[in-house]
């Protein structure tokens, strides 16, 4: 099952993806589950199945605008220089289990959906992308051990890690953060779809020309391992976003860099789970509708 | 006007400070304004002076569980090494305008309420301390000029910034997010108080033994480029949080390290605003009523 949250006539809502359109959630699961997010801290899985398998579209998908995944995530961590190809390019060691896995947070305002301008600051022209694997978080809890870790993962989505390189410099935390650079989305596939997340793709392109290949096989830190650490710092909630990190090919590492312009398209594509589609607009352009 | 957010009878709700007690303020206000973030959104300041003054106290400081003073910020931005002295005693060089300032972000679930325990996490017994002056933002906004900076503030408040040095070696942003590690408050002091913050003075305490004291002038980036700076990233909204960093003395650089252990007392003082005072437990330790 694919999961979305979006705007449809103006309100915000959630549902499932149909083969024409989006079956709407909300106002058919228990009372007082509004958000995707409450529907995967009620567990409503089965639920939002036989939802989906009993109604046809609400919605064609040109109607909607996609939202993040989880617009009211309580958390959202992203892993840095987590691929090797990646770690290599930038010219740092890879990392040791001694070293530490490196995170960092989202806001909230830095998030958009699929199929929404991303936004160039105004105040840099180096703004580059990161295609990522982004977990969704079903059962929450602190202290998770690495073996039950995936039982924990409500599923999974594509993430652009849109990245203000010079910013960035200053500290991690800023350059990732602009104002609507990170797309999540379109939607998430639920884990059952995805046995084994170490066997997934992922294409980043720019304009159709592929910039990113990565094999999740390549991660430094495992997924079981980045769940399980995460919980030692704060209990995960339902809903919250864990972005897994990029592999090599981003703008920056390149001769001469690679940086998105107004009018580029970037696309993060994970094969199961479904393309992530954005275009860059400057900072003060306006948002069309 | 000191302004606090609390827990009345079990109900979130926030007031003013007043000779005997806390004046509610909710209630009181227009409607739809149930808290300090609304109230400094809808600039409310003169309703609630107005109120403060017609009305005695509602509660006794002894009777309410205090919040972080914006309970639900949507932004917490925090400032590193951003005092001479504390750059100094961290071996590191002072950084310029061309390496910018350092910040990271600070999550919800990471912060307490004056007088609230502060949690030493299971998997470290680095826990220190860094006592700091915070910003509330009043007027949010984008690319705010350093010359109107602090006129976008509603005012000022106390902030312990508890870091977990072993984890905050792998990355900052993890070091600094662990659960209930950071109070903040316990009031906010409204900017008509503090007719220039470069001359306030901080000081830290440890079961009463000065660890940290700072002098708001040795800033490395001042207050209004701070402001500045911060809303090139995202528009600043009101309520939102902005730490400035903390000054020499912290429990690291001391031969041999200080780190808090349960029991310990941890007291932040700001001439003029207050004292932020909280109590160490160890995680999974009780907590009282």
């Amino acid at each position: 099952m694919k999961l979305a949250s979006y705007l449809a006539d103006g309100q915000a809502t959630f549902g499932a993806l149909a083969k024409d359109g989006l079956v709407r959630m909300n106002g058919r699961l228990p009372a007082g589950i509004q958000t995707l997010r409450q529907a995967i801290e009620a567990d409503c899985f089965d639920a939002m199945r036989d939802i989906a398998a009993r109604h046809s579209a609400d919605h064609a998908l040109a109607d909607v605008r996609f939202l993040p995944v989880v617009p009211d995530a309580i958390h959202m961590f992203a892993a840095g220089v987590n691929y090797r190809a990646h770690v290599e390019e930038t010219g740092r060691k890879v990392r040791t289990m001694e070293d530490g896995p490196a995170f960092f947070l989202r806001l909230h305002s830095s998030l958009v959906g699929h199929g929404e301008p991303i936004v160039r600051p105004q105040v840099s022209t180096c703004f580059d992308f990161e295609g990522e694997l982004a977990l969704v978080v079903g059962r929450g809890g602190r202290h998770i051990p690495e073996a039950s870790a995936l039982e924990h993962l409500a599923g999974y989505t594509c993430f652009m890690d849109g990245s203000v390189r010079d910013y960035q410099k200053h500290s991690v935390s800023i350059g990732k953060n602009f104002q609507s650079t990170g797309p999540l989305g379109p939607w998430m596939v639920t884990r059952d779809e995805i046995p084994d997340p170490t066997k997934l793709t992922l294409v980043t392109r720019l304009n159709d020309e592929v910039m990113q290949t990565g094999h999740l096989s390549d991660l430094i830190f495992n997924i079981p391992f980045i769940v399980s650490y995460l919980s030692r710092i704060t209990p995960l909630q339902p809903g919250d976003i864990i972005a897994t990190g990029t592999p090599g090919g981003v703008g920056k590492d390149r001769t001469p860099p690679v940086w998105m312009q107004r009018g580029d398209r970037i696309a993060v594509e994970i094969e199961g789970i479904g393309t992530l589609t954005n275009t860059v607009i400057d900072e003060g352009d306006p948002i069309s509708n």
